[in-house]
């Protein structure tokens, strides 16, 4: 018979183990939700400087207001009040690659280039990347990314945000965080970097962005490009369940609902007088 | 025209606030993600001892091995790892009455049994319920609520366990928790009064399951019932992004797939020789 | 080794077989879809009579314009418009007890009905129940029954449509198109004696509605009002696959969002001035 | 203010329309529900013998057995019995890329392949495409579209399966359907032209698919690539509505999880002894 491997949960009659612990008294009581989440992801225990960027990464990207995502969840807790479990998966279904993608396209990107430096490095130099404070280096590397990002055709994940044109809050403070942490590592320094350098190439200045942000800070914890996306879902689940429990308070998915069925117009199929 | 009040996420060019906090300088770095899913939920901010037990709940019931919703979750990460927001979903959808219903089923009984009690000890009492240590009122109340559900021929939500026969070890360890932090309250007294009395009036002694005494704790932190099962799905899913990170490095679900396909039998429709 | 039946699909080498059938040759090309879903759901082939009868109820419940549940499958695509299957997954999600519901509600208490007439009967009647066109009989059972639900304290499903004040036009419809394959039996008889009957009962004249009639019109082709929610998603489905291809051609779900979005209005956590 | 076109459903008090029909009068009783969803997809009534293709495509595509989507709704009914609808939609939300890309990555595939032999055909023929039955035109197309699919180090999507190893009984079925209704076009000519060069470029020979064969019938009645999935999750919702069905009368799913459970083997995390 073919045996299922797996290091996460496991119980007999008086004890329950998860990742190798016992569950009640090594676990509850002694570690955080986020810590653990971490450790569930990656199957190594952060430290208490990594469980601080990894829970501030999650409370970056918790809850955004109104986003499509939490009016999706409050539609389907209207239309199904019976089965939150329907509203919270509705919403994490706009988990996708356009609004949430952004932190795993920079974790990748970022990556990416690293790894052609480090390529690039290796023949001329002990180490293969540059010290983190050596900013003119990481100048250079970033703008070898950019530039051939720009001629690929492609966007440079992580830069720009509809509402904050001139800088996102989140950014500046999560790099704070790292460094008061000794976290601050390769695809952070890559990341600000691209932020000084992205100008002249691209002809326009762009804010480096939470999202993106997120993503670098989670590849310096050594999370792969894979369970960034994973990470963002489980931060947006919070925001979503947040989003729920003030429905069921205040609600306002009727409202949204009746503003776009009064706003209806109907047009006449195949004809071209639309929008 | 219609606005739609909320009081989560909001943010103008400069500044993101959630829950009336200004999100990179008040809550990244500051808070732990427990502590912000709990003032999500019920937009009060949790004390430090109120986080505890809430994330020591979060932790006991994140993950169980290999559940029906971690299988359902692998399997469509099999199908479509393109979307793993569909694979979290997929599991979180198995969070309905049958497994992740015994919390909020055991905090409405215990609410309902805590109301009753109230209102026929007003009358002669300044103090409608007993005080926290006074066991033998405690077993009163417990008796008449397992009795009363008994003779509606109802279950007793919380009770059993179907490998954790003579102990649920979850149970004293978050029973132990809320003592320390001075947070054991009318929910969880009754229910350990349920857990002393049950015997006599079921005529078998059954454990206090780690489900059933987190919807007393989660209770005794002042959460509604309707927000319990919405709690539950927080915790899973940190379980969820368990199981499809360990999926992504050691896969099962095909193997899983193949277990069943290669022992499907197949029966014709309408014949009695099924199972 | 543990067997799974099933009397679905099953394959070797050289053939398919579905529901006993051969898939491409028996199958393909020769039974409409909607056949082979009545068959699915009941492992009964219909006849040519049931199988129209079926489809005009999937057709009927299809789609209605801007509910919340094709809102909700818009805002998720727009989201994620790599997986499709998450937008139309969210939107089946809204498929709950609020507004698709009232189909196997109206199944489940027709059936109840019939079932306690038939057995008040049996003693004095070789037919349990009434002539079909006993139109007196099966008014003085739909009063019991309106009586009996309305001091119950609890709704009578099927009655009343939001916009359809007067009258639903698909209820005479699927009644006309049931009594022309001769398959109008005794749910839809009850159903239709409780829309004569009610207004003596509920003190206010209110309309049979749509998804009302269908519950009756599947419980006479002998679907378990388990069934009829599997049913109605069906159904469902197929407008929520339109919807998503008229957003990739003309796209709404952008518009939708910053109309909420910009009408968001703050308010402070804890503050009594909502709405 | 904002307003939503949409040529879908819309309703006043005393009618209702779809796609520009009276609902009651113009499609109930009158089109198959296989008809309306083309219908629904396309904004463009098919013809019968469209929609006999179409129906034809939906019945090979609904079910095959104990599939991963399958399996998992399954279990998700399992947990949440109350929720059927989260049932249909984790089933769903395995139509990702893996097995259920097959058709739209064929339809795709195809579509660029005829562009590019129109492009190449346009300076020297009145015809871009060659004639329908001009087999030896065909095979050069298909030569030329196998070869720089191989050479780009990419799979050609349509061939192999791995149960029908010597051929896949719906291909030939769906083929003579299309051919009896005067509707096989420039896409199955193609896609046959490629069963029959492919062995000379990829050195074995392997079956035209279902999935694949579908995906040139679809195409070939006008629906974009885009579409194809959406067409491939309706026939799978009627699959997985048959599963659920047959689920709630002979219940496999907590075996399924039994044999799972049972059969977990526990490994140390970070340990190199898995599997």
């Amino acid at each position: 018979m073919t045996s299922f491997p797996t290091s996460l949960g496991t119980s007999d009659a008086d004890s329950i183990s998860l990742l190798g612990q016992d569950l009640a008294h090594d676990l509850m009581g002694k570690v955080s939700f986020g810590e653990l989440a971490f450790w569930l992801l990656t199957q190594r225990r952060p430290t208490s400087g990594e469980t601080r960027v990894f829970e501030a990464v999650l409370i970056g990207l918790a809850d955004h207001g109104f986003t499509p995502t939490a009016i999706a969840a409050r539609l389907t807790y209207l239309s199904a009040p019976d089965a939150v479990q329907g509203a919270v998966a509705a919403g994490l279904l706009g988990g996708g690659s356009r609004f949430l993608g952004v932190t795993e396209d920079t974790g990748s990107f970022l990556g990416e280039a690293l790894a052609e430096a480090a390529a690039a490095g290796t023949a001329d130099a002990a180490s293969a990347l540059p010290e983190i404070d050596d900013a003119a280096a990481w100048d250079a590397i970033a703008l070898r990314a950019v530039t051939s990002r720009r001629d690929a055709g492609r966007f440079v994940p992580g830069l720009g945000h509809p509402v904050h044109k001139t800088g996102d809050p989140r950014t500046p403070r999560l790099i704070g965080i790292d460094r008061e942490e000794g976290l601050f590592g390769a695809h952070l320094a890559l990341f600000e970097a691209i932020g000084r350098v992205h100008e002249g190439v691209l002809g326009k200045r762009l804010p480096l962005n939470g999202a993106g942000v997120s993503g670098a800070a989670l590849a310096d914890l050594g999370l792969p490009p894979e369970l960034l996306r994973a990470t963002v879902l489980l931060a947006r689940c919070a925001g979503l369940i947040g989003h729920i429990a003030e429905e069921m308070r205040r609600p306002v998915a009727n409202s949204i609902y009746l503003t776009v069925d009064r706003n209806a117009r109907y047009v006449e199929p195949g004809s071209a007088s639309a929008e």
